[in-house]
């Protein structure tokens, strides 16, 4: 690994772990360097053959090639394909070539990458400014890059083990009634959840750290039943304070000048959800205690689950955007018979929300009371206010995992928490987004993660939401999240049939948890990513460019339904071979052997295919409503070995912070010894954790397509 | 065939030739017929195995399956996947199980189509009001469905056969110089083209039928010297008139009432591109001849070519709309310690423009004098205008054949031109919706259309122009456009590498001119699709679900690549042997035989990937710089023969309207006997035209892969 500098970088507090050595800029080799009139650049000739990887929360394909991406945190609600911003920065490239090599840039402003699209031969990178650290990761090995990546900026946060149940969510239940009928549901209809989300309408006004006091009268005792049930509750955090008198919030704020600034050192202020707004200074360590220690209202309930939106920072618009629109359209009604021009007025509006300006508009002040312009560190905004809040949690509940989800991200912040994917749409076309997203961001950190299932915005079909809820199995965070105004999507928001399909994904997502947890645990352990790109594992040039497919943990391959009506799909298998399994429930599957190529298979609407690879396990426990409702006891573990495989399962208590102390883990291999087959398993518990497991059935598919059974006590 | 009719339907002019017997729609049969207070409604169970295709300009699958369509004329410029409405309406729907059949609907309001969206399996057909008439086609053929309609709705317009050379246009080419360049351009880089696009710039102040003398100051030199290069000049045509004192069109609208109307009977108002603007009332045979008449401008400078644009038609704002968002901004703005509602000021931004109340307050009058509303017939508009276009232009150059397309359409607007899908965008994703739409457009009578290839809106990355022009090369309306503000996208735009990629395409399209208007020919005399959906011609149900191959013509299928960075698909073969074609130009091609079922090809990027079926040839001529450039009088048929292949080559004069009269026809046999092949060529002339072919080579590939070749003089 080599870091390199370029002037005199900010401290963003990405990286971890530095170097030892730091070299000049001037020395770097794989890129040329160059300071033109306003930018400083860096150039590196793509070769025919390389395929460029990263970039985490971006839109297009896999392989970045041919697209211009912006990273510069935007809150954009309709992620049309030709969008370069989302909601994070993620500088983190693998270039898979002849020589494979990764490179992680740390600079929270503005940076262009063009992948070869002016230039279909160059990729270029452009900064504002000179100022910025590039470490670049030349072990060849690509799954060391990642390793590295690691080391620089650290591990993932830790999830409780209930985040891989399934979490239900709108915008919004409007009151606790709505939040409770939706909680009996899952209960009486026998459909897992482990979590309910509350989105804006919770507040009282949209005032941040305040209860609606009629929506949700007597919080404490609504909140104290529904985690009897077995759910947690998900509160959304914004991080603007409305101006009002009085609010304890802006009180304080502007008392102790928590807020960020304009030029002339006033509280600036923007529209957002609440009206006229001021920002938190999260640059701050004292504002960023302030704000921690208020999630205190939560904690003393023992909530410590929350989504921190809105912290790109988002702004609806400023008096100074609204009063050009409006002048613009005055001026045009008042001038019936000037010449009009509709593309101006069309592009005025579009750019009333987030609009550059007004953040350069917006100062900071750091520790040492250097004033920061805002919109040269833009990148960081929400990464910091995710780290007040995890410190935050931290302090008021430090026994306990908490489970921190942020929509605006950077390099790192994958230790405080995770990002979710921001507002998606219900389109056929935003579930490919949502399985290349999963891959590129698993590579920079963001283990745990996952798209709004069934799409956030716009209408869902009964098709799309079972063909998503489908795909959320393997997806980390299994969150169904639709917006305001749209149709329902809830299991039951359809017909019976869709219903029952739907409780069918869902017991068999629970049925993985065991699988899950354990991969998720080892990969982070590891240093591995849990969703794996193909091209991570297979050196092909057809493995390299399948990207609807992914490795989910060690021993299955996903290969979704992602098209309207389809009945089926192609699926590329490399090498070896490969146990297709279609699941219609967890009493209704088929497995067949399929050899490596390509392959067409059918897929009806209640079936979940993917593959298992040759010489491995996946661990299946029974379902249960919620996670921790029942002991796991029993597993039976499907493979297929043509030699020999060997799984670990790893499990501890799942809400606790001791996790590195307290485990167990389960050794199993089966072994083929010409026709037979050998079982063992070997259990070995750390610290005061044990594993409870005593049944392990076994279902060995051999390369004949043959089903051999086995039992083993322990 | 039978037609029901529900309460007293307008006159909509959509069908030419009604059937016998008027049933009353209570007897129909298909179909549950219901009226509910405000709507009248048709149902029709869908069958498990039901495919439904049809609806013309939509968006979605090809199977319509799982969407609700809205068929209410839009100009929506954000081709999104969630909308409902495109910019026409065409209630034409084959559903093909296992008694396929189809119907039309005529009615020229909003109609609600519910494909199995809110029921799975309901099929919802909603109309604001009981009248209307249904034909029900019940033949079980699937290929009769599309006869029996044309024989309601007419014939396609036969469009001259310059109009399947390349079309090259851009918003804008702002002045004749920019022009002349584009011209030159072509020609000197020996890269074929056959017109030249004009956008509204060449229009003084935006009003119609009128010429920036600035900017195209000599217009009628200018245009001569274009066409004697070989080019066509393709000028855009809007509806609105702006209100101006003195300019001519106003004053005469004005003056005979030639416009639509308020309900208080003053004329209609709303802000388009040349500012305010009244709307010319095509219900009215004097306007529509009014403004036939107008295209003398061009007609007497040789120019028959012409878009119409905006004809939905499109409403920026009016005073109403924009008056009601301006209140709201001001509101906003002085009430800064109120709440805010971010979501009502985007819903109104988003209702400016096509605002149905606008359409609501329209008012036509028909040719006895009653006032219609616009919104209860606003399908109709752009219908009207084409037909006035078409009826004006008959008269004014009455033996040649005119070139018109129109954005927004009805059924039976295919009679007088054609329309083009809009204002697309540079994405990927635009591909494959480019790629249904020319199989369901054809459905419904519109043999020769396209998109904007390269994407309109956005900006286009080589890549994307490269394979969007390689599938051009199997679009009827084969044209290159793009919108202001974006990068432009003529084949030299790029690199050179790029540059040189689509010429060898566009050499290749030209190649296949004698086959592509042989087939074109052949489709209209036989009623039968030129693009052809794969579940018109196979009736399996893996060839049902390809909706991203087509067949072009009787001979060849098409498998374009349309996803970014792609080297390669995966294609599905139907029942019997094909012969792959993988060219890179004229002179470099490859070609191998395949078993039917599923495959990968790779194809690089240079390379334009499709399939000859067993037994059947494909004639391939010289490439030329326009169409009419070089007389053909020789032939390479290219076939793959295992045991007998026929081929007619169907040729005519290209531009005059006697094509009934004056033809010819080339019939080429190719036999296999044993191993020997038996080639034979008949030749009939009809009228005074002649066919110039005197040579013929033949390159036969067998189902052994060997290649035969011979040669025939005539």
């Amino acid at each position: 690994m080599k870091w390199y500098r370029s002037g005199n970088p900010f401290k963003t507090g990405a990286i971890l772990n530095y170097p030892q050595e730091m070299l000049e800029i001037e020395k770097i080799e794989k890129f040329k360097f160059l300071t033109e009139k306003d930018k400083t650049v860096l150039l590196y000739e793509i070769n025919k053959t390389d395929y460029i990887y990263g970039l985490g929360e971006t839109l297009g394909t896999l392989n970045k090639r041919g697209k211009k991406y912006r990273l510069y945190a935007a809150d954009d609600p309709n992620h049309t394909p030709e969008k370069e911003s989302l909601y994070g920065s993620h500088p983190f490239v693998i270039v898979d070539g002849i020589n494979p090599f990764g490179f992680l840039i740390d600079y929270p402003g503005e940076i262009i990458f063009d992948v070869g699209y002016e230039n279909k031969n160059i990729l270029k990178i452009e900064f504002e400014k000179e100022d910025f650290d590039i470490f670049i990761f030349e072990t060849n090995i690509k799954k060391d890059i990642i390793k590295e990546f690691l080391e620089l900026t650290g591990k993932p946060h830790i999830f409780p083990k209930w985040a891989f149940g399934f979490q239900q969510s709108r915008w919004s239940y409007p009151d606790k009634e709505a939040i409770n009928k939706v909680a009996s549901n899952f209960r009486e209809k026998d459909i897992p959840c482990d979590a309910i989300y509350m989105d804006i309408d919770y507040m009282d006004n949209f005032k941040i750290f305040t209860f609606n006091d009629k929506s949700f009268e007597d919080f404490e005792n609504f909140a104290k039943d529904i985690y009897s049930k077995g759910f947690k509750l998900v509160p959304i955090i914004d991080p603007g304070v409305k101006i009002e008198k009085n609010y304890y919030m802006y009180e304080e704020g502007v008392k102790n000048n928590y807020f960020c600034k304009k030029e002339t050192g006033e509280d600036f202020i923007a529209a957002i959800w609440p009206g006229l707004s001021h920002f938190p200074d999260f640059m701050q360590e004292e504002t960023r205690k302030w704000w921690g220690e208020k999630y205190e209202i939560f904690t003393r309930l023992g909530i410590n689950s929350f989504w921190n939106d809105m912290n790109e920072p988002s702004i609806f618009f400023t008096d100074r955007t609204a009063g050009e629109l409006m002048g613009m359209v005055q001026n045009v009604l008042a001038n019936k018979d000037k010449e009009i021009n509709p593309l101006e007025i069309q592009q005025k509006m579009m750019t009333l929300s987030n609009n550059v300006q007004d953040y350069k508009n917006m100062y900071h002040e750091d520790d040492e009371g250097n004033k920061i312009n805002h919109h040269e560190i833009h990148n960081l905004y929400g990464h910091n206010m995710l780290k007040s809040s995890a410190d935050g949690l931290s302090k008021l509940m430090p026994e306990k995992r908490h489970f921190l989800l942020t929509r605006s991200s950077y390099i790192g912040t994958h230790r405080y928490g995770t990002l979710w994917m921001g507002d998606n749409m219900s389109w056929w076309e935003h579930m490919i987004v949502n399985i290349r997203m999963l891959q590129s961001l698993n590579m920079c950190g963001y283990f745990y993660t996952g798209a709004d299932i069934g799409g956030f915005g716009c209408n869902a079909s009964p098709e799309l939401v079972i063909r998503w809820m489908q795909l959320g199995i393997f997806s980390p965070l299994y969150r169904n999240h639709s917006a305001w105004g749209t149709r329902n999507q809830e299991p039951w928001a359809f017909d019976e049939d869709t219903e029952n399909i739907m409780k069918n994904t869902l017991k068999i997502r629970y049925s993985l948890i065991t699988y899950a947890y354990s991969e998720y645990m080892k990969s982070v352990k590891n240093s591995k990513t849990f969703i794996t790109p193909l091209f991570m594992e297979y050196n092909t040039a057809r493995a390299k460019e399948t990207e609807d497919q992914f490795l989910y943990g060690d021993s299955i391959m996903v290969t979704p339904i992602y098209i309207q009506n389809a009945k089926g799909r192609y699926v590329h298998l490399p090498e070896d071979k490969w146990l297709f399994c279609l699941m219609k429930s967890n009493e209704e599957k088929q497995a067949k052997i399929y050899e490596s190529g390509d392959h067409y298979i059918n897929v009806e609407m209640e079936e979940i295919p993917f593959f298992i690879k040759e010489n491995s396990l996946v661990p299946f426990n029974e379902s249960m409503n919620y996670v921790g409702e029942k002991e796991i006891t029993e597993i039976t573990v499907l493979g297929f070995v043509t030699d020999k495989a060997f799984y670990e399962i790893y499990d501890d208590e799942g809400t606790d912070t001791k996790y590195a102390e307290n485990y167990s883990k389960l050794k199993i291999e089966v072994r083929k010894k010409d026709e037979e087959f050998l079982f063992s398993v070997n259990k070995e518990d750390f610290g005061d954790y044990e594993s409870k497991i005593k049944i392990i059935h076994f279902e060995i598919y051999d390369e004949k397509n043959i089903l051999h059974t086995h039992k083993i006590e322990i």
